[in-house]
């Protein structure tokens, strides 16, 4: 069997998000999959990185697939990218190793969290950032952010509805940048919890309203406990940017 | 009775153009039309720097209207904004003399158009660029664009539908930058006629792909005929993006 790595890039808006669902068509991933399968007439199962949640944004989501298919990888890719939706793109395609595993193998994830922070919002934004009207203050929020920096665990900052057992997670890197009046949130680590970009920005936001203190981060983390971190921000300013092998 | 002068920032997508149409009322002033005259209780009609054709993006259109309501011009903004559909931005509004007049008083206007050029489409621009597969030649199509700078007949870079008698118009520059993937062409002049903007990009993409050379633009200017011109790029491109009096 060959196995096929995809680099898709998608527009999430109108998804209830990356993993197939029994009751609804419309995930990214079956989306995919159907196409794939119509293209190589065979049924074809898709592995990706991870899932993405109801439209969030995805610049470089990985998967992989095996088929018995001799399809040049190639037209494949043209194939793909005639019948896929049009928010869905598929970047590359690429005939790897077969051990090659998309969810096993990722050794680190980079998210991306975009805030238009303005008192109008912004018409062609709207469906790719959160409006924040507050200013915020960049500099206490990057002071906090390094206080999530390393190995930690994250209960805190992970949905209550997560049955993961370990919690314990690492993070690389966190910047945070302002472009005027777009504000940038990059996070690199390990692997990721649910929701815990989002509670990490949420979290983030808070302390650039002023309505925590940055130490207080370092409390929060402590507290292993979902109520004291800040909201879920929403998902339409989140982007999966790249996944690391 | 009070002028007070709006600077509006829309997502064209959805609407049928700028202009109030007999047979719809989607079009981007009938929504503000009526949004205005549910807040201040009285018939409000706008008056536009121009029209923007169906699928045209603005950054910053400027309309006026009169009204005898004694509203505070802030109030009236925070208003606009909070019962206007969220593709429709209201940038400022401001109280201005009473001979003020958005069409009359423009001294000139600056257009957008925007292009990705890639193999790949890109699933967050498709709505707000024009997809062009072949590497343009961005040198070329500067050496051309310099033709069409200063007083000209731009008849062949107008629709054939046009009533205007005077087909005269000044164009004070045009820059076109690349940046990676994105091409920007940026148009200022003191007046354009009905698709001219699209017409002159669709001329200088001819030019970037190589099928027509530069020096050619000078032929179709002076052949005053539409069919010598390229075609009409798609409204998705193309944004007003201010309007100077």
């Amino acid at each position: 069997m060959r196995n096929i790595k995809l680099i898709i890039q998608y527009d999430g808006t109108k998804y209830k998000g990356w993993q197939r669902l029994k009751n609804t068509d419309n995930t990214i991933q079956e989306k995919i999959e159907k196409t794939l399968s119509m293209i190589v007439n065979e049924d074809i199962k898709i592995i990706g990185s991870g899932r993405t949640d109801a439209g969030v944004h995805a610049f470089g989501q990985v998967a992989n697939f095996n088929t018995s298919s001799k399809i040049n990888v190639e037209e494949l890719h043209n194939y793909l990218n005639t019948y896929l939706p049009q928010d869905i793109v598929v970047l590359k395609a690429k005939e790897v190793d077969e051990r090659f595993h998309s969810r096993y193998n990722a050794v680190s994830k980079t998210y991306l969290y975009k805030i238009w922070n303005n008192k109008n919002s912004n018409p062609f934004l709207r469906k790719y950032s959160e409006h924040i009207i507050d200013r915020l203050d960049v500099k206490t929020m990057k002071e906090a952010s390094s206080l999530l920096i390393g190995e930690h665990d994250f209960t805190s900052f992970c949905t209550t509805k997560s049955k993961k057992k370990s919690k314990e997670r690492k993070i690389y890197s966190i910047d945070i940048k302002r472009n005027d009046k777009i504000i940038e949130i990059k996070v690199i680590g390990n692997g990721f919890l649910h929701n815990m970009v989002r509670i990490i920005v949420g979290t983030l936001l808070e302390v650039g309203k002023g309505n925590i203190k940055p130490e207080y981060v370092k409390e929060i983390l402590n507290k292993k406990n979902r109520s004291f971190a800040g909201p879920t921000v929403s998902a339409k300013g989140l982007y999966l940017v790249e996944v690391e092998y």
